[in-house]
């Protein structure tokens, strides 16, 4: 498979189109931002550790049955995956409160939800990736009411898996978001990444934070965050 | 029947026990806020206006079959109403983008919505009436799915309702909250106000603000504005 010009240059990734169809090339990079864009870094080795680690994610799930894009790793920091017609709905899945949930709903972050929730988001740059509701995923067009259901159940689903295999490696899974993409057959599918910076990892005996919101709140140690996730994922961290 | 003793004071309206068992006396004020409180004011004869807008609208929507907490007027600025245990979500209703929904999804003000929707929000004036979805209604304990769903279906057949008959009123309804509550018998019935406080009417052909948005936006004319809506309807206005 050969390498072809690209697609598009995400804030954390380069999409390249391939000689095979309905393939993409993924390159993880080490360019890190947040709070929309307003605050920009670079987390070295990020690109490296976000690409093994949303490989062991989305092939766990694809063990567990739940259907995605990840083809194969070809490289430190590559991937080759499905192409999708990425939906632009953030989908956010919540265990515990924290950051947006704990402000909105007056929680403390930490506290532990009854029952898991979703959220959805507008994939938008420039409005800010506004939250919101099913009426509006309507309004906007961005997906029909069973589509949208079918998002709502595969990211529950999906947060079962990730939620139990992160607690046998002493991990608690907070929150996380997710991309859904339509096949050219019209199957909705998980696609993009999970990895430290799409969710949020505390330690489950000292709640240490272990993802982006290192970066966020200027914590400190992010790469070393980044590396103990891969590690107790079980994967071998290069230093 | 007798009033007796105050059970709560509100931004717009007093609430009083009474005599008779499941009833309440409601006093509307000429008190007007906006912006979560941070804005205040008077509108002079709001509380006569509104009293008898709502009234109006309420025993509408009873002819019309919308079963609501609506009672009787028995003065100039008092209603008797049903008592419910109001449930602490602000129904929105939309037909037209305009304030929030503008915003959120970058829509210039006064686009027409492909259908209307409905939005929740978390009636808390400490949070500052936080958009939520179904699932925060649900981890928040407001109402149970099914409940949601009846309120959510109630607030539709409610904006068909109003929108018709503003229509032969010259009037568009472009957006309006609403408040729903629990009878004793377990009943989710429509209870509050519907006035131009809780609703953005619209001229339908000079598109004139006729609400609260006259206040919010120092446009003058308020109580101008809320006289016309209850011309509009049929009522009496003593000036
Ligand atoms: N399988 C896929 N097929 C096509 N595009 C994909 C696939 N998986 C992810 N993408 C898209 O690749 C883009 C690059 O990812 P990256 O995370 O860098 O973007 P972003 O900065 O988060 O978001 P965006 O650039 O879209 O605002 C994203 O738009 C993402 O939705
Ligand atoms: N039928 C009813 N039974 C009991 N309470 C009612 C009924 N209808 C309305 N209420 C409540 O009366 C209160 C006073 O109304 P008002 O509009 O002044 O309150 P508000 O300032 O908008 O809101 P709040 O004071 O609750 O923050 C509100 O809390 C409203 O929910
Ligand atoms: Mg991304
Ligand atoms: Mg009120």
């Amino acid at each position: 498979m050969e390498k072809l010009a690209q697609l598009y240059e995400g804030k954390a990734k380069k999409v390249y189109k391939t000689s095979e169809p309905g393939m993409v090339w993924i390159e993880y990079k080490d360019d890190a931002t947040a709070f929309n864009g307003e605050k920009k870094g670079q987390i070295a080795g990020k690109g490296m550790l976000n690409n093994e680690i949303s490989a062991i994610f989305l092939s766990l799930l694809k063990e567990k049955g739940v259907d995605n894009h990840f083809i194969k790793k070809i490289s430190s920091r590559e991937q080759i995956v499905r192409q999708v017609d990425i939906i632009p709905i953030e989908v956010v899945v919540r265990n515990i409160a924290a950051g947006s949930l704990a402000k909105r709903l007056g929680w403390e972050e930490g506290t532990e939800l009854p029952q898991a929730i979703v959220e959805f988001y507008y994939k938008n740059d420039e409005l800010g990736d506004p939250f919101i509701n099913n009426d509006h995923v309507a309004i906007l067009g961005l997906a029909t009411e069973s589509e949208l259901a079918d998002i709502h159940k595969q990211a529950l689903r999906i947060n079962e898996i990730l939620k139990e295999y992160l607690m046998t490696r002493n991990l608690i899974l907070v929150d996380f978001k997710l991309e859904f993409g339509q096949t050219p057959e019209g199957q909705i599918i998980l696609a993009d990444e999970i990895s430290p910076d799409t969710c949020r990892f505390w330690d489950a005996h000292t709640k240490e934070k272990l993802d982006k919101d290192r970066f966020r709140r200027d914590l400190g140690n992010v790469e070393e965050a980044y590396q103990e996730i891969l590690r107790r994922l079980g994967g071998k961290v290069d230093v």
